[in-house]
């Protein structure tokens, strides 16, 4: 509620227009439903001005259709994170044109596909490994309006190939960087850059990797002045911040 | 090394003004120079745009002194993490106005006051004792030419005083907040604004905190999409993702 | 044994009325009996005036009915908690009125309906995957006589949904709150209310969630003094210790 | 602010009294000051009706004491926790009769000594150690209105001495238990009474007790069900919560 | 290779007996041969005097097999402890006598049973979930040649449980306590007799439990001084230690 | 209380000899005596027929001095652990023959130098920095009657060492190992002896040792069986437990 | 790129050989291509002369098919680590002669069988448990052209053991130590040879092991000082530091 | 002992030139004597050809001194590690020309410089700050006859300086990287050269580095599979692995 809106029900209460009772109903209402189990801010994305989304882990499909269909009736783009495969199918009867992807276990409506982003996201993996994560933070870049530059593949042990991918990633306005094992790379690629660096650890490797704690930490750590982190896996997260950048 | 800086040279080479070995020599040179005991890199702060930093921590005076004058010989500001008294009175000698802040242990040399920043930077924490990480945050923003608004002691348990603070927070253009204990203060001000979030767990609180442990995971898993984090207590980490932001 | 029952033994020895040895026998036989697995203590409920409880974790579905069978006999009500489907369909067998609840895994016998609880226990729950630990809250409220109010997905970083919910939580007598991700929720609602909050982490969330540590220890440490803390996920817990304050 | 706080507003702009630019102004003006570096909220110990408290870590003397003197001001008592005796000599000044705890670090000023618990709450300790944790939690009690009874030095190992005690922690309304180690008495004593049992681990310990963490898990595991937890050396916070209980 | 078979070989060697090639040979030839992928020492069990016991987990059948029949070859007795369903099949074919004991996944071929431990060992379990770690311990103690009292389904919730109890664990000679959850059992357990008490964590519980970390911790830091501990679930290695006590 | 004085209790009831009161007083009247800070238990020692210890760790001098005359009245023998040299010094006053061990921080007052114990108990420490917790545990079975056998510096990887001194190994009832860095030891000399031994992990050792952590976890996995751990540093409980083994 | 590679571009530059555009474009051509989700590098074999590696582990069949396929156009011999039985199928498609080792999860195409390692490597295993790692080892070892000698089964425990196979483990070169549970085994083996030794943490284990943490701290805090470690259950990286070694 | 040695004693016992106890004690008498404290094996050094080494930490100067002048008599050359300035000047007394390196407490007698290392150990690190450790492993390398070639100051975020000294890293034979905050470094160089990399974490940085964990962790996950890890700010180990492969 913004204080325009305020001074406008006020002026209704004092020209009589608008009965006390009625006004503080009005003053309460703050702009969200019930649906039962989840509340829907349906001003959110206004607020925002950004794609809906809906976490689709803990959530059973009927719940995920439910909200989705709500959202659609008012949003062109929506993404589902953490979905299976029966979320999927479900979504099929709300939104016939819902993409799966099955490594990154997103499903997205992309509708509205006009780039509000003012530059190029960049989207970077150390190996081969942590394109799932890559590919939920390009999709999610792309469902909020972004151009985006995939550059996979270019681990801190192989120096030479990310010198030689240097150049694309200096075109970027913002890049995102995953990467699991030791989470290195941010750090080399935030040295060669001078824009943000959103890093993603990702849960890629066994022992010592502990699930991506040895990655989430290489980052934290990073020598590279320009790094911020966001949650293991979460390359939403990471696309949805750098796609906040990018709108500046 | 440019392309350009090498298609010069290697038109050098061709009409025969310069012979091969000295491109050579010339093409290894890459600009940063070698005091003993730290490389020191000129043109970083030029390919970044950005002010000189130092971390103290580890350092000697002597190693700090050595290498803030040569830094300030090429650029007008310079700012000092992590050091203590003593290094702050050793650096009166190199230069006479160096600020020193003795809550955050930073030390600032702030010659070129310019705004190269596009908006405002709000700089906020939970509780009082989280100022001198904040202030870190401050002054790296302010040396690298933001605006800031401070917004200070303003936790999730008194939530009034967080609404009151909110017009504020709106007019930023990024927002970086630090706090100690539980660490929701990012995801409570994430919900509220619709611009980046760089959430610094501070070591503040005590038992379970974990030395700011229980902060950091508790900002990793915010329930804000819009928050990124740095290391815990890096507030110069948070100003510097923040001015880059700002840049943009 | 209390002091009275000592004397009246004590008594009968002095008259003559009971040997020594049978007095000695009946000190010993403390109230409780053998099962052979699981020795049970059909007293506990009389003690502490509550519903019995059988853990049905690590049990065989045999060893939960013999144990329900027995409770039943001397109790009303009965609650298994972390019981499966296959414990479920045998407890029909005991009880053709035990409810299952899929989602926590809890099976109640609810004969006993009296309202004990002097006031209303709110269960609040942050997201919609945190709802099966709040609805195991919720059910052991309700069998221990207690009214409940559900207050669902009211997270912190949507904190106009929490506010619009303040007026019902401030009528609550005890409030429950189970959070996720980065447990924050608790803070808030400390902060809003002011009676004894009793906080749940629940194993929500992923990657450096580190199933529910992250919200164990932001709920630990929150800043909010009106808070404590039960195990990660431990709903029954939660709304037995609410349901002790609530019959204060 | 309250809806008959908003209809008295309302109701004077409808009658003309007040314009509704001051009345935007006054609803925006929530019942807290400034004082720089701590906002302070006079009416949080109205809206609790509990005594006063400042965390004394992390701030200086002369905070403590500004913050002090306005609270004193509005409120006959005031707890300040985690002070060095510097702070508490400071105290003097503003407070003759301040008294200070340095084993607990706590500093108390008491004037309105009215009991408004409506039980006893009893204050145990597992060994000679734990006492300083278990006095913070008696000062807390005491000065928000309880009366205490504290049982100290009564660990697990030594069971006949609990038992022995069992009388005592019968006759109370809530059980506050501190305890380093192992962390195992707040369940015996969780299932000797039939109140709640605010459970506080301490940092009393070596080796493996890894500063209070084995206590924690302990207790956060407890198989007794009527058991809460607060942070490691919260003795503060177990008073509170137990207050609250108190209050009901 | 004692004093006496060395002076044996060196006056062979004098008397020109045994050459000396030969006698370098035998001075090397340790009592152990090699299957390939296991070495057995076949004087183990000599040494010590004890069952031969044989860790599944990690092996193949074959292997086992392979092991168990050699084994039995010289020893009575024997354990195959952490076995699955298809190793116990296969045992069948080298001994038609051996036990599956599926709750504990133990095998056991028992065929001296004399009694060699000089007192009984008391097996104690803290709840009916931690009946097969308590199992493991129980069959380990027999089958090594021990008198065995089980006491099961004590916990410390329960004190006057424990206390009913406390007769029957002071006539051991050792006691292993078996306990999940908080493991406090052994420090209450250790404070009523006055013989070592060998604790085993369990790893039942769930949430901060950390699959046994908490009962762990809580054992190592035991207020009673007679407790000594064992890894996680090992209810094997505490039969063990409690065995070869039992002998002295 | 044992059934035979309870017996007696109760015929003097039957006989009028006592009255009823004055049973329950009795009855209830259990063996300790309070101080106030401290709930001594005189019986303790006498129960477990061993000498009397006092943590000094968090216990002033004034208490511990308390403690130790009362005790020093009804026990002969009297270990201080975890003191201080205040501590020490102050000890002289209520026993002019205590020892002071700085290396380990135990006071001794070693007046009954009877051996009550079976055998040998060997005291095996890995490094030289390990001596003051292989001190801790000698000092302890030397005061509790055993005879102690030292064995110092023999780490695993001088293994030749080890080997040296197995046939004094091999002559002790128990063995207790102290060692820090990967806590190796334990394993080697447990595979070299058959009797009970007793590992002590060592806070000695740096970076990844964690303070004794990664030898505590190298214990508990020892692949030799007859192994039992107690906490880091804890050289006491180990020399306790020991003491209680050679007394059977 | 050699500085020789770049005097003969630059001297076709200046004899006007090769225009400047495809100077510069040959100069940033390194040698890898881009399969589109894998960067190969045809010449790191090349620079390392050393075995081609594909981490199977994250990756589908068909990615690693198409790695495998091109990198045998340039390499004899090719090893894929952590692949599951259907890529071993799968690779029989590009080379008829792969084998598959499942205990290791490693397909291997050995081609190329000359010996150029100068001296023996000895793979060292633990136990029965471990040899799945050990293998691993030993096939990287072969396959990058070393004699290997495998020792298995000599724990810690078994100290005869270990020092039965002294002699032979004093013939290698480098020494691979596999171990897990307390992982002594690489302490005990360093003090035996004076040669490097690289230590492999195991996952096997349970309870406090914490799948190979256990064991690898106990490695890095070797009291042996020849003693470097590799992450848990990598047997294809001690292989390949060990092959390094062993070609110096 | 050696085949040779033995065939040697039993020849004279077999000639009678040695009796038989004389010959058991000599085959006995291993080659260490014992100062009380600490064993030393004097022929260590000679079994591994190696500089004799005391670790300080833990030890008295007057330890210290005894060990240092009995492997003075033996040796020519010693390090001592961990040796606080108070060591040092002690050291004075038994060796005059015993160098002290106050950054990384380390204590040299240098006698014998002879060269045996057969190519060049690069030390490098990757700030100033790890200076210390770097020190350490280059005083280690040295003081055991290998040339050194130290490489300050060239971290990854600046992957140019890394490049820049890439030619000097290649000629080495072995390397050293010692590296905190995130460890990456060690990554980046194992891509860079073809030789075994020896990474040592350091226990630079704050927050999320946790002690240099993070730094280790990185270092064990490494993508470079060349590289294997000593323990954290372990400098002595690292050079003592590295001289030894350097001497191969």
């Amino acid at each position: 509620m913004t204080p325009d809106q305020l001074r406008a029900i006020l002026e209704e209460v004092r020209s009589g227009a608008t009965p006390i009772d009625t006004a503080i109903e009005r003053m309460k209402h703050l702009p969200f439903e019930d649906l039962g189990f989840a509340k829907l801010d349906h001003h959110r994305a206004l607020r925002h001005g950004l794609t809906e989304v809906i976490l689709g882990k803990g959530k059973t499909p009927e719940q995920v259709l439910a909200i989705a269909s709500r959202l659609l009736q008012k949003s062109p783009n929506l993404l589902v994170t953490r979905a299976d495969r029966e979320i999927a199918s479900a979504m099929k009867e709300v939104a016939i044109d819902a993409e799966y992807f099955p490594l990154s276990n997103a499903i997205r409506v992309w509708r509205d596909r006009n780039i509000i982003g003012k530059g190029i996201i960049s989207v970077v993996s150390a190996g081969t490994s942590d394109i799932p994560v890559a590919e939920e933070a390009r999709i999610t870049c792309e469902v909020m309006g972004n151009e985006v530059d995939a550059v996979y593949d270019i681990g801190v042990a192989g120096i030479h190939r990310l010198i030689a991918s240097s150049a694309r990633l200096m075109e970027a306005r913002v890049v995102i960087v995953c990467a699991g094992m030791e989470g290195a790379l941010p750090s080399a690629v935030g040295g060669l850059v001078s824009v943000p660096v959103i890093a993603v650890p990702t849960s890629i490797g066994y022992g010592a990797s502990f699930h991506g704690l040895a990655a989430l930490l290489g980052m934290l750590n990073s020598c590279a002045s320009n790094v911020a982190v966001v949650n293991i896996d979460n390359g939403f997260g990471a696309g949805y911040v750098a796609s906040l950048i990018n709108r500046l």
